[in-house]
Order: C-alpha cells, then structure tokens, then sequence
C-alpha cells in the first residue's frame, strides 16, 4: 500500500521507516525550510536512523497526500489545527484515511487531537490515532513492544492494524477514543511530574505518583464520556515505563532539569498538555491535583519541591 | 504506647527502627538460633541500620506479647501459620492489636495472611495489615512514602495510623481487606516478571506489564469479593516502583537472575505466591495469564523467552 507520512521529525522519520520496514512504499513530507527536512534530504539519515533509499522524500502536501491511501501525521500537537487547515484545501484527501499518530491536547481549549483534525477538515475522512509505549531508540534496536490504533470505526482500526503489525509492534484495537487520547496525551504530564520527583531523590515517590495520577485522570475521561477503565490500558499506564522511568523519556527528562534549575532544549509536549488540562478541569467539573499541581510549579512560579510534598505526603485520608 | 515487632529479619528490624522512631516503646523479638537475632545480639546494627541502644531485644514470645499493647508481625508469609498456632497458646494475647507487615499468600491453600492468622489464633483480637510501597534502603536515608493499614474495622485502622503516622511515612486507610492483601502480594509475581523481561533486555515491556498485570489481578479481586480499583491504588500499582523497576526489589533481582541462569539467594516471596495464585485462578476460575506464564518457567521447566514472546507479542486483539 502506498502510506505517506507528514512531519519528518523524530517520530515521523521513524514511522516512515516502520512501515516501510513492515513492506509498504513510503513518502515522507516535511517542510523545505526545516532543520529536520534540511538534514535528511542531505544525509538521509537522523540521529536515531538511516532512511532507506526507497523512502521518497518530499516537501509538497499535495504530493504527499495525492501519493497515499493512508496519511499518518505526526507533528507538533499545538501546530495541528492550522495544519489541518492546510490539509482540507486539497481537495484529494476526500475518502482517505488519517492516522494521527502524537500525544497531546489542544492548549487553549483542551480539545483531543481528533476534534481539532475533525473540525478543521471538513471534509469525509477516516480518522484514527496511533497511542501506546516505545521509544524510537528501542525500536531502531529490535526492541519489540505494544502499542494501540483506535478510531470511532472498528473496521478502519482493524484494516490499520491489519496494514501495520509486525513482530516489533504488535497493535491492540483501541476502543475508547476519548479514553485513548486523553490518555496518551497526560502520560506526558505523569512524565513531567516524575522528573520533578526524580530531580528531588524522590523517585520512591513514583509509585504514589501512578497510582494517584491514574485515578485523577481516570476520573477526567469518565465525565467526559469515555471509559474510566481505559487509563489502566496501553494508551496511559502502559506508557509510563516509557515516559516515567526511562532516560528516553523527554518529559521526564524536561522535569527533572526544571527542578534543578537547568535549561532543556527540546520539546516537552507535556508542557502544553498541562495548560490544557486546566481548561479541562473547569469544563468538566473534575478536580485534578497532580496535574494542577504541575500547572503551578510551571506557570505560578510556585515552589516545587514543597507543592510536590504538600501533594504527595499531606495528612492521613482514605485513599480513593 | 508499648509495641512488639515479631521477626528481627530486614522489615521486621527496619520496623522497630521505625516505631521507636516515632516514639514508642519497643520490643523486638527473634528466634534464639537465628543468624539475624545472634547478629543483632551481638553488634547491635544489620546490614542496613544501627538498632537504637533502648529498643529491647527478646527471644521469648510471652514476654514480647505481654509487654505490647500493638504487636507487629513480620515473618516468612509460609510460616505464619505455626507462627500463629504457637502464638495462639498464650493466654495474653486476647484483646490485643496484631498488625500483618508482610506480602504474601499461602502458597498451598491460596489463603490470604489474614485468614491463616485467623483461622490459628481462635482468639478475641484485633487485626490489621501494613503494606504499600518502601524500601527499607530509602527510608534510613530519609525517603519517604506513603502505605496503607487496612483492617476490616475502621476504628482499628484509624487508631494504627494516628500511632504510626510520619514525615517518613503517610498513612492511608485501607478500605478493602481482600484488594489489599491480594495485591500487596500479587505485586511480588509481577516483580518477577519485570526482573525476566529485564533479563531480556525487553525493559520496555514492563509498559504492557503493568497495564495487563493489574488487569488480571483485578479480575481475580473481583471475583474474591474485593473491589477491582483497589489494586490500582498503594497496595498494589503504588507498590510497581519500588517492585518493578527499585534496584532494591528482590523480586525483581530473582526474576532477572532466574533468566540470566544464575542463583538468587535471598528470598523472593513471589515464588510461593505464583503458587497460590495457581490455586485461586482455579478457585474462582479467573484466568491470570501472566501470573500462569511465570508459574510455568518457575516450576514447569518452560522456555522463559519464548513463554514470555508468545505473552507480550501475541497476535493483535482487543485490549480489554
């Protein structure tokens, strides 16, 4: 099948080479002008992975979209609305299939990936999102592992599964969008917040910090309509090896030098999925300590170390 | 208030530590011909911290009753039972608080700790258990954390809180006797099977452990008459840090040892538990694949690498 995939950063340029791997013929867009795009047309390799020759690289949407049966997007979450934008003027994307494969919430409005896509393209598509555990580093080295496709049609899910298993990713069929994408998209703020604890010599810490950070936002997918079950599945607790635990993980790594006072350069998607979260929190009535808490020590200039102690070894109370 | 420690083994001494801490009488009672007891007698420290100079040391377990109004027992989960008939022998124990610091089941009956106790003791007492997560490392060097009493009488849990409670450890009641025995010694089976996928060099799949593990636990609770979100609390999923991923975790050590061909010599309460489970899964015909694939290698001879491929990379399906 021909797959082309839109953004050509970390994850995109490695999606690009999972399916091609898995045996599809693949296109691969990023923008002329960025850095990412620059270096793989010149080297055709990143720091994670060499790009296979047959990998056709190409900055034209129109291209990219006309060229596939399925489009996976995996670009900056906040960069999503106005890209979707772009996306609905061509008019060749009618009656294809979109896999959104990022972790995020939209930061002004707390809307899931899939509403901003859905809105903004107007136009009759088959949308799914691609969730779950696995560092690039781990894959690029045969390290097998779960992950999870889910959309509001469980043929579409089925088909994409079916188009991308292999013995590195085995896919489960998600069933609960709403479940799927909040969870995927507050993982990493449970990575911001194990950083911090790590940053602190409270990594012990962490172990409250998943129990307590399931259940907050466990009880935020229940009243906004999805499954309060499915947090304990793939798309959330089944990240956090990935994102609290390992030194891949850039949320993790992002908190930890936030409380020591150190610069980190690159992109804590986290960070945004905090704002957001806060106009969740309002929206739908449900409190959120862990995640305010992280709203706080980043925006309120609040104390880290002390909030993180208030929240996690204040006063005797029943646990749920 | 006067407090018993029963077991003078790593917890058992880290508890006298503790309650002596806090600022109690303590009395902490070993077998006369115990390796740990004569090491203690002799040197007054183990391995991992100096027992204060006004903690009594005592191999009589009359006078250990008697002099506790709160009588702490942490003892090898498969001795219990003769523990707790030769205890039932003494007159004074009637009325007394008796609190269980151990993660374990019987491994032939399935039974958990409190119901052996129960069922030996014949007496009038109160009874409790004390699990959650910790390390004894991190707690002598100030860490803290957070645990959980549980008991099947609030006041009594409430009461062992208020006498225990700390900077070093916060408390929560317990509300669920059977999620939290389960799942304080269910998590010992999963810290095997973090240790054998560490051993792989499969870390990342501790990911899909833990949302499948807690999954299956769940269930069996469920079926026990327990709640099934206990397990996602302290007890259970809060204990995953210190179990799955601590360097401290025996468990964890024995599973990864086991796979790597080399011999574990402390011991790791999980193998006696994975018998048990063996036991409940029948009991209550719940099924505990992961729980059945490490019972399997441990005492079926099974391939660990493959028994563990074919659990975590089996063809896609639902994930729930």
């Amino acid at each position: 099948m021909n797959i082309s995939v839109l953004g050509c950063g970390r994850w995109g340029t490695f999606l690009a080479w999972y399916v091609h791997k898995v045996g599809h013929n693949v296109m691969l867009w990023g923008r002329e002008n960025s850095r990412n795009y620059i270096g793989l047309k010149e080297t055709r390799k990143n720091d994670y992975l060499p790009l296979p020759e047959d990998i056709v690289l190409c900055n034209s949407l129109e291209k990219a979209v006309s060229f596939a049966e399925m489009i996976i997007i995996s670009i900056s979450a906040q960069e999503l609305r106005s890209f979707a934008n772009q996306l609905s003027s061509i008019n060749e994307i009618d009656g294809k299939t979109f896999i959104l494969c990022m972790k995020g919430l939209e930061s002004a409005s707390g809307k899931r990936l899939s509403q901003v896509f859905g809105e903004e393209i107007g136009k009759k598509i088959n949308l799914a999102v691609w969730v779950g555990p696995g560092h690039v580093q781990d894959f690029v080295n045969h390290i097998p592992n779960c992950m999870v496709i889910g959309s509001e049609n469980v043929d579409i899910t089925k088909k994409i599964v079916q188009e991308f298993s292999s013995d590195l990713i085995r896919f489960y069929y998600g069933q609960d969008l709403i479940g799927n994408e909040i969870g995927a998209a507050t993982k990493n703020v449970m990575g911001i917040a194990a950083g911090m604890l790590d940053g602190f010599n409270y990594s012990s810490l962490k172990g409250s910090l998943m129990a307590r950070g399931t259940r907050e936002i466990s009880r935020l997918v229940r009243a906004m309509g999805g499954n309060d079950i499915t947090i304990y599945g793939l798309s959330h607790l089944g990240d956090y090896e990935a994102t609290l635990f390992s030194e891949h993980s850039h949320n993790r790594k992002f908190g930890k030098a936030f409380v020591e006072g150190e610069r980190f350069g690159k992109l804590a998607e986290g960070v945004s999925t905090v704002r957001a979260l806060r106009e969740l929190s309002k929206q739908y009535d449900v409190e959120l300590p862990i995640c305010s808490a992280i709203y706080e020590i980043l925006f309120d200039d609040k104390n880290a170390k002390e909030t993180l102690e208030d929240l996690f070894l204040r006063p005797v109370k029943f646990e749920f």
